[in-house]
C-alpha cells in the first residue's frame, strides 16, 4: 500500500477499505504514513466526509493504536459518560457518584478545559490534595473499591488520536464530524465500557454552535458507538447560558455538593438525574428510563450518591472534609464583586461563551495548553436567562484574586454577556432530544 | 499571521492575499509554516482553487524563493519554450537552434524524465561529453556566445517549487491547475525571460489526458505569465502517438540531426517550426508568425540551426562529430528487432503512454527517480496512425541491450501499443489550437 494512492482514492470522493484505513493509522507508529501525508488526508476527509464504514474503522483503529482497559476483573456494568463541553457543565461529579451508588462502575476518564470551556480534572484538583494521574493497578483498585475513579487521559490511551489531533489542530480540519467521532469514541472505548451516555451541547457557549451540527454529531456518535458493539445513547442539549449559576474550578465543585447534598440549582440537578438515568438504564439496572430516573432521585435523596463522592476523595487522596465545610475547605477567591443590573427588563441573552471566557481570564481556564490555572476564580450567577429584574439587583458575583481583575470583569460581563428587554425571551428546554 | 488561519479561509472557499501568499511561501525557508500545514493547504487549493490574483501571488513568490536569472549584459530578446511532455517530443533540440539561428537568445534550463516521458537532459547526455551542469558564469558565457545554452535546474532556482513538488508528489495534490501553472511559471520565468512559448499536450501519452483539461492548463499559463509581465503563448497539441518516428535517447538525438540537416519525419518538422516561429515573433525578430515561419524555414534549410547546434555541443564540451556521423557516433544499441503487422488493416491506435512505457522498460527512462538510463535503447516507428499494412509489414524496430529484452518489448507492442481496423480512422490535427 502507499499512502498517496489512498489519498488520492479519498481525493475523489471514493471510501477506503477497513484495511486500508488500519494501515494508515498504524502508518503513524511505524513511520509509513508522514505527518504531511495524514494532513493531506485530513483535509480530503473535510471536504469528502467518511461513510459510517469508515468511521468505525477509523474510530476502531485509533482505539487499539494504544492501550485497552481489560475491566473484566471488576463485576458490575461498566458505563462512562462524555460531554462535548460548555461552560458550567460540572455533572461528571454529580452523575458519577449517583450512578456508582446505584451499582453502575464509572471508570471516568476526563479532559483539562481549553478556552471559555472548563475541565473536569481542573475541577477536581480544586479539592486539596485530590489526585488525578493514577497507575493502572491503582485505578482498578479505586475502581473496586468506590464504583468510579476519575483520572486524566495517560499516554497509552489512543496514542494515534493525540497525533492526529494535533495535526487537525494546526491544518484546519478539526471541524469534521466523522473525525470528531473517532477522537472521542477512540478514547472513551478505551476504557472498556459497556455502555455511554452523550451529553452533546449546542448554543453559543458549545464546541458546536449550530443545532443542526450537534445533532448530526449526535447521530454519528450513537451509531457508530453501537455499530462497534458498545450501546449508546445521547442527549441534545442547550449551552448558550452556562449550566448552573457556578463558573470556575473551586466554585463548581461547591455546587455539585450542593446538588449532592439534596440543593442546587434546577437545571443542573435536571441534567444530571437524567444522564445518570441514561447510564444505570444502560447498564441494564432498572429496566427502563422511569425507573432508572427515580432511582437516581433516591441516591441523591438519601446521601448514598454523596457517600460514594466521599470515598472516591478519599481513595484518590484529596481531602474528604471539602463535602463538610465546602465554603472553608475548597480555596476561596479574596475578592467578591457584585454586578448589578443597569436597567429592569427581562434578560434576553447570558452567553455562555463570554462568561466563559471572562472566567478564563480571571484566572479558571487556559488561553494556551500551558496556563496555570487559578482554582479559587470564577463567576457565580444570581440570575438566569428569561428572569426579570430590577435596575440595581444582582445579576452576578465575580470571585477574583484581586480588586482590578474584579472591576474589569465585571465592566466586561454588562458589555460582553448580557442583554436586556421589555418582553420575555422564548426560552428553549435544556434538553433539545434524545438519540438512540 | 498564523498559517491555521490562511488554511481555513481557504478551506472556505475564500481567497488569499497577495501578503499572505508571500507569508506562506516565505514560510517554507524560514519555518513558520509547517511541511504539514503546506500538504492540508495544496488539498484545500486542490478542493476550492485559486483565481488568477492568487496563482499569480504564488507564482511571483516561488519565482522569487530562489534566484532569477539576470540576462542584461547579454544583448538581444530572450525566448524559451516549455512543454508538458510527451513521448518522443524532442522538439527543444530542434527549435533553441533555428531560434538561436534567427537572433533569439535561448537560456534553456530543461528537467529530466519520469515515467513514460523522457527528459531533455537525458537525450542531450547521450551525446558524448555533453555537460548539462554549468556556473552560471559559464552559463551566461555559452549563452553569449552561442545564442542558446542548454542546462538542468540548479539548486538555486525556486527551491519552494521543489518542496512543494515533493509534497504534492506525496499527497495527490499534483493534479491542481493553479498549482501546475505556478509550478512550471516560477522556474521558467526565473530564466529572466522577455517571452515564453507553451507547448501543452493532450492524450494518452500527455500529463493532461482530458483536452479540456489541457486547455485549461494552456489558458491559465498564457494569461498568468502575461499578467506577470512576461508574453507568453500556448499551443494545444495531440500527443495520441510519439511525436516524430524514434524514442529513447541517442535515437531522438539522431532523428533530430535529421531534421536540423532537412530530413526527418513532417509531424516533428511542423511542430518544431511552429513553436519556433512563435519565438521569433514573440521576440519581435519578425512582424508576423508568417515571416517568422519562412525566417524558420531558411536557418533550417541553409543549415544555420545545424551549425548554432553544433556551436552548443562544442561549448558544452560534446562531441560535435555526432553531427556529422550520428550512426556510429552516438551510443547504438546491439539488437535491433523488427516488429511486424499481424494482419492487414488500417493502424487506429498507436498509444504514445504504451510506447513510452516499452522504451522505460528497455532502459531508456525512469520508473523511479533514482534510476539509471541507458542512452542507446528505444523505438523506432515505421508507421503511424492512420497508415494501411499489409500482414508482415515492418510496423516498429526495437532498439534494446539484448536478445530476450528485444523480445518481451516486441510482443508487449503488438499487445499493448497498437489497434488494426478495415476503416482509417479519424486522425486529428497534431495542432488543435493556439492561446494568447
Amino acid at each position: 500500500m502507499r499512502a498517496v494512492d489512498l489519498i488520492r482514492r479519498k481525493r475523489d470522493g471514493h471510501p477506503l477499505t477497513h484495511a486500508e484505513i488500519d494501515w494508515l493509522i498504524q502508518g503513524i507508529a511505524n513511520g509509513a504514513v508522514a505527518d504531511y501525508q495524514w494532513a493531506a488526508l485530513l483535509m480530503a476527509i473535510l471536504w469528502r466526509g467518511l461513510n459510517d464504514d469508515e468511521t468505525a474503522s477509523l474510530t476502531r483503529a485509533m482505539l487499539h493504536s494504544g492501550h485497552v482497559l481489560d475491566l473484566s476483573r471488576i463485576p458490575g456494568p461498566k458505563v462512562d459518560k462524555h460531554s462535548t463541553g460548555g461552560v458550567g457543565d460540572k455533572t461528571s461529579l454529580i452523575l458519577a457518584p449517583i450512578a456508582a451508588a446505584c451499582g453502575v462502575i464509572v471508570p471516568m476518564v476526563s479532559g483539562r478545559g481549553l478556552g471559555h470551556t472548563g475541565g473536569t480534572l481542573d475541577k477536581l484538583e480544586s479539592i486539596p490534595g485530590f489526585d488525578v494521574r493514577l497507575s493502572t493497578d491503582r485505578f482498578h483498585q479505586v475502581l473496586a473499591q468506590c464504583g468510579l475513579a476519575l483520572i486524566g487521559q495517560t499516554d497509552e490511551i489512543a496514542p494515534a488520536d493525540r497525533t492526529l489531533y494535533s495535526l487537525r489542530d494546526a491544518t484546519a480540519t478539526v471541524e469534521s464530524i466523522p473525525l470528531i467521532t473517532a477522537s472521542i469514541l477512540s478514547k472513551k472505548l478505551a476504557e472498556g465500557l459497556d455502555g455511554l451516555v452523550l451529553d452533546v451541547k449546542t448554543g453559543d457557549g458549545a464546541f458546536m454552535t449550530s443545532e443542526g451540527e450537534a445533532r448530526r454529531l449526535a447521530a454519528s456518535m450513537t451509531q457508530i458507538c453501537t455499530a462497534l458493539g458498545t450501546p449508546a445513547v445521547a442527549l441534545l442539549t442547550r449551552m448558550d447560558q452556562p449550566l448552573g449559576n457556578a463558573v470556575g474550578n473551586a466554585n463548581e465543585v461547591r455546587e455539585c455538593i450542593d446538588v449532592l447534598r439534596g440543593g442546587g440549582p434546577p437545571d443542573l440537578v435536571l441534567l444530571s438525574i437524567e444522564l445518570a438515568a441514561e447510564m444505570i438504564a444502560l447498564a441494564k439496572i432498572e429496566p427502563d428510563l422511569e425507573h432508572a430516573r427515580n432511582r437516581a432521585h433516591r441516591v441523591l435523596q438519601d446521601g448514598s450518591a454523596l457517600i460514594c463522592f466521599r470515598k472516591v476523595i478519599e481513595a484518590q487522596n484529596g481531602d474528604p472534609h471539602v463535602l463538610d465545610d465546602p465554603e472553608h475547605r475548597l480555596p476561596q477567591a479574596p475578592v467578591h464583586l457584585e454586578v448589578s443590573a443597569p436597567r429592569r427588563g427581562f434578560i434576553t441573552r447570558l452567553s455562555a461563551s463570554a462568561i466563559g471566557l471572562i472566567s478564563m481570564r480571571l484566572g479558571a481556564g487556559r488561553s494556551r495548553v500551558d496556563s496555570i490555572i487559578d482554582h479559587r476564580v470564577g463567576v457565580t450567577l444570581r440570575r438566569k436567562l428569561g428572569e426579570e429584574v430590577e435596575g440595581g439587583d444582582a445579576l452576578a458575583i465575580i470571585l477574583a484574586a484581586d480588586a482590578a481583575s474584579a472591576e474589569r470583569a465585571a465592566a466586561e460581563f454588562l458589555e460582553t454577556a448580557v442583554d436586556f428587554a421589555e418582553q420575555p425571551p422564548n426560552v428553549p428546554p435544556l434538553i433539545l432530544d434524545r438519540l438512540a
